[in-house]
């Protein structure tokens, strides 16, 4: 009996090669999987089907994964304002674990012998793969060609013309990774440390002009309406944001950070929907959280970003910190009101229940009824005694 | 002999009326100072000085604190890129650390028996100058008459009236409060948790059009030159970016946070020259330190920036994060492009010897003759081996 | 009709003033509480009624929080392995806040108009017992009459021996406050910064010789039996473990540490079960836990519990961190065995079907199926990676 | 020519079998080196240097490490109080590091082509030597005979045997590894996770009864003398005071800990003199250093332990840490009094200009002019306030 290998497809040059290779040369069944997390429109999903069957798998499956990606890695990030560096909303890294762990439940399903992906042994998506599935499939071989025997795209070209494959073969001049949580966007100026992409090279352009308000409704941390315009679903609000915002060119930036095999690696990014999402949730929780929820909040999730990045989502501790993240929403509930404007956008204020700038307890600047000047005079002596003393001691010697 | 007190003197009604207040109703010969961090044209700080003896204060001071402002508190703020829960460069608060200190030390110079600051009982720097005094110049005695007094606008008003004080009583329709590390704004907006302040409140007015190139050169995380001038010292260059950068508008937001007393206080800012920095000497940092060294900076200086804001600078804890912070600084040297245009900016890229993302070890997705893609094999194995074994031993149960 | 006092009552010199105090000088109804968190027997409780009683209250009131105590406190320092500052248990600084909110409850039961305990001006208790009654009952007025007349011992005696009152006034060596999770012990030598508690000081004295075995089981971080012994509820597992473990005088020891007033306090405790408890607990975790998930779990504990220790139990980032430590208790489930010897005691091993350190998996120090020598060594060069390009980078300027 | 190789060579079977196999089978030169950190005398010393010789080496050398170990290792764990999960002072860990830099620098200088060790492929030390030779000399070949031949103790006694070499073949009940931060002892009882090594496998043995006081003086944190007696360099003093705590069979225990490669390890240890000056360190700092800065060094601390324990020690955010743990100690002066008894000690106090406990600024539950409980009345108002509004908030709704 032939063996079974499950081969992650995304119908480019890297894991076309896979099919022909593992199939022709080392004689494996290849079931191709891809798994749609918000990146791929429905002609683009039957489109590569339709050429993993003339590549000749044996069987190909299309995953949509938009609503686990949300609920598994989304919604944490948010709940975080999880931007990596203060910068990044980790587009590529965070969509990467949902379609691993995808791919690792479709080897089990299958029961496959192997499980194979096109990376090469330079970026970081090879550990995020390797990392998965030695955890989740352990036992199963993990299948790298392009790793393995170093294989440069001219290589690649040749063998696969040489087995009868027709494909566009041209290299892109911008190699753009599309998702829910933002499109990453590498070319010539990201491999340098100074230069900024050019406009031609965004994939969203900019459309709109002047300025248009919008609303955002959270629940428990959860954006659950756009303009009063409820959804099943936040991923569905994300998408429906991003249609609103995209369009004034928001969100882009250009991001320089750790990879996880220790170099710095560059790559531009456009992220509206969650730019705007990170940035409103924020808002809104500086209205209703205390100082040390805050606080505690961003070193919590700037680990949590970090080391999703870096792969590590199946550790238990992840599961610890969303606990920590989820109980801190409770509150996170009202609307933020956000001006969107070409590239840029303002979020202009909140209104909630929570809200603990609320005029019943007091306004900042004006004397309040529950508390006296005496008081604060007394708290101001108490909460710098220690350093008085310090300062006392340190004088007297 | 008539006992001395120090009053710190801003020429306006709270401080007006201490002057009036301390020598008529308390007996008290009172020496006013003014500490400059930069807010005050010398015009300014000579009609301020004429206000105080036409007031009747027995000597006026104005202490230029600019440069030691910079090197005792805005220095780290930009080493550890401080923005307040990720918003707000302490314009404010910084400040007031550096204006207490000095009056402290303008007291022990005097020889006064007491200090007297005009603050209300409803704000953050009542505590901020009850605190650096008590540390400072404990058994000094602390007066505050606006507050101990609960005293009105109306009230202050009508007693300088009857003591034939003639000066400008009008409210501004916006507080505001310059100085060298941004301008506050305060007004109806900022009293409740909706609502943007409008065009005509922001002090600096967009001025310019289209983009400018600017280019920030830093030595050991200090900004040395702005296109190529070099500055006698960083507080002459932080000024003369803003002369470049105020213009387009850059830095304006506004921001709510936890007052000192334990309310929520929303205001609005610009800071053109201060975001400018803290974005270019971050984006140099992620090329030039490690990925520990950069996440520990974000957490210390996340403390730093809070502990300063609550009055707290003088706890030798923040002496012991400041020798962290200068430590990370070694290679901080390099210089970084930044676009600047209407309402915001972007920074473009950075040049340094220091920069880790040197073609010279590996492009991040290219091969790379220091290592090979299975030694990033036998890395994910290892890296994910804790949490692999957590699973199995889990599943095995 | 009389205004409604409820007393915190304790039966000392201090509670029997404020009760005479308040009842004949300022004519208030007095409610009297006492909260037994595990320091008091069923006699001394009758006792404590009695003298209640005698003094004037108008009705007293025993509440059992023995288990609101562990439920609410407890249970989250055991998940934590609370030790502050490494060393104490925070046995007095827990049961305070149980007291505190229990008599906050007591408060709103009654319909009370005011509360009173009978702190003084120079310790912690006053700020406990002030902050969980600002915030659970705010507006009820706080009466701390031995803190607000600054009163004497002396001057206490004297008032109450006027009024008739006849009780053991006389002054103990050691004032001690015993409690389910320690007992603290004060005198002399705790008052100067050398100097340790003398033999007779301990009330728990040390009366077993040799080894004896102790086997505890935990379910959940939780402990379910002793010697497979097992309990209705944890806390009466505790008190079980404290017959065991007391008389070998366990858990001995002098703390200094910072109290919530900016000065340091010093005092001895004794608490057998909690060390026990503790560093059981701990090594449990050792073998069950992943690396990162002990790494934040010692962060968010430390804080947890100096932010307890300060009074702020109801700040909701305290549950956030609560939910936090719940969710790792998940696997920590197993036996611990320990070996009791005078004075001090040893954890010798666990037992767990969630260990980490599984023979399935790899021995330490043995070669393994699982993994190579080779993928060590890849590992050990990525792992290294950025800080040899860092070093490279330096080396070539 | 021949090419040249460095082996870290201790005597034992692994590091002899290398150089056998080095020489005999690969043809290099072997400049065999030893690095003592304190664990060998001596007569050991010149024993190992006479075997290297008669196994064909072709220069041996042995560096004196004492001091920079100190210098560069010791000296910041001993600021940190580290113990790796509250247990372990990193006796193995601490060492390795300051031996892998010692032989990456004798590799410079003999100009070798090559480095090898003799680490299995089953622990950490293969991880620490690889990294810090990766780092530290990029570029040079690292050999690892037993980690890549996947040796067995017998097939390297069978290969020794058959090239004549006459030495003790025999394997000890208990690994043991000495040093002058700890002792590490392991045995069968090791390789599960219960059981307590027996008293015979420790290597120091119980020989000292009753109690002993000892004084140790520290300056900047630093142990300058043991009972008024003064040493050149604090090696010195750590090695007196064990030989004086050693005999007490103090700091002994088994800790269950992370390895880099993720699998659990278990470890006897015994370690009189670290654990005897890291707790009285401790004690001294709880008395001169603020609230923050303890709970500051404890955060970096950990992290900088379980870092070196990793054997990162090259990354620079280590000098940013230890730059603030410097900064920390500049008031850790003063005397701690320890009491030293069979298997166990007593820090009782201590004595320092620096105390904060000091009588002149208000003790502990004494009132004190310097604030009065109208004060601390006001502190609880305020510290409690964004916690009572925020449960008033909750309520209203």
């Amino acid at each position: 009996m032939m063996k079974k290998v499950v081969l992650g497809f995304s119908g480019g040059l890297d894991t076309s090669y896979c099919v022909k290779y593992l199939t022709q040369e080392k004689g494996y069944e290849v079931h191709s999987v891809i798994v749609n997390t918000g990146g791929f429109s429905e002609e683009e999903l039957q489109e590569i089907e339709k050429r993993a069957y003339n590549l000749g798998v044996k069987s190909h499956k299309t995953v949509n994964a938009i609503r686990s990606y949300y609920d598994g890695v989304i919604k944490y990030l948010i709940f975080g304002n999880v931007l990596k560096n203060n910068t990044y909303p980790l587009s590529v890294s965070a969509e990467r674990m949902s379609q691993a762990l995808a791919i690792a439940e479709y080897v089990k399903e299958v029961g496959a012998d192997a499980v194979a992906h096109g990376s090469t042994g330079a970026g970081n998506d090879q550990v995020r793969f390797d990392m998965v599935f030695h955890i989740m499939i352990p036992g199963v071989e993990i299948i790298t060609p392009i790793r393995d025997m170093r294989l440069s795209r001219e290589e690649e070209i040749s063998y696969l013309k040489s087995k009868g494959v027709d494909m566009n073969f041209e290299k892109a001049m911008y190699s753009i990774n599309k998702g829910m949580w933002g499109t990453s966007v590498g070319g010539k100026e990201t491999l340098t440390s100074n230069g900024m992409l050019p406009e031609a090279a965004w994939p969203t352009q900019l459309t709109k002009q002047g300025e248009e308000q919008v609303k955002l409704t959270f629940e428990k941390g959860e954006l659950k309406a756009v303009n009063d315009q409820q959804f099943g679903h936040p991923s569905e609000a994300i998408q429906y944001l991003q249609t609103l915002a995209g369009p004034f060119a928001i969100g882009r930036d250009i991001h320089v950070g750790d990879t996880i095999i220790g170099i710095k690696g560059r790559v531009g990014f456009e992220a509206a929907a969650p730019m705007v999402i990170i940035k409103a949730h924020h808002a809104l929780e500086k209205h209703v959280l205390t100082k040390w929820q805050l606080s505690w909040k961003d070193q919590l999730a700037q680990f949590y970003g970090n080391y999703m990045h870096e792969g590590q989502i199946m550790d238990p501790v992840m599961r610890d910190i969303e606990a920590f993240l989820q109980n801190t929403q409770e509150n996170v509930t009202g609307e933020v009101f956000v001006t969107l404007m070409p590239y840029r956008f303002q979020v202009t204020g909140i209104n909630s229940p929570y809200d603990l700038m609320s005029s019943k307890f007091g306004k900042y600047g004006e004397m309040n009824s529950g508390w006296s000047g005496e008081d604060v005079r007394g708290f101001s002596k108490i909460f710098g005694n220690q350093t008085m003393i310090w300062h006392q001691v340190k004088n007297s010697i």
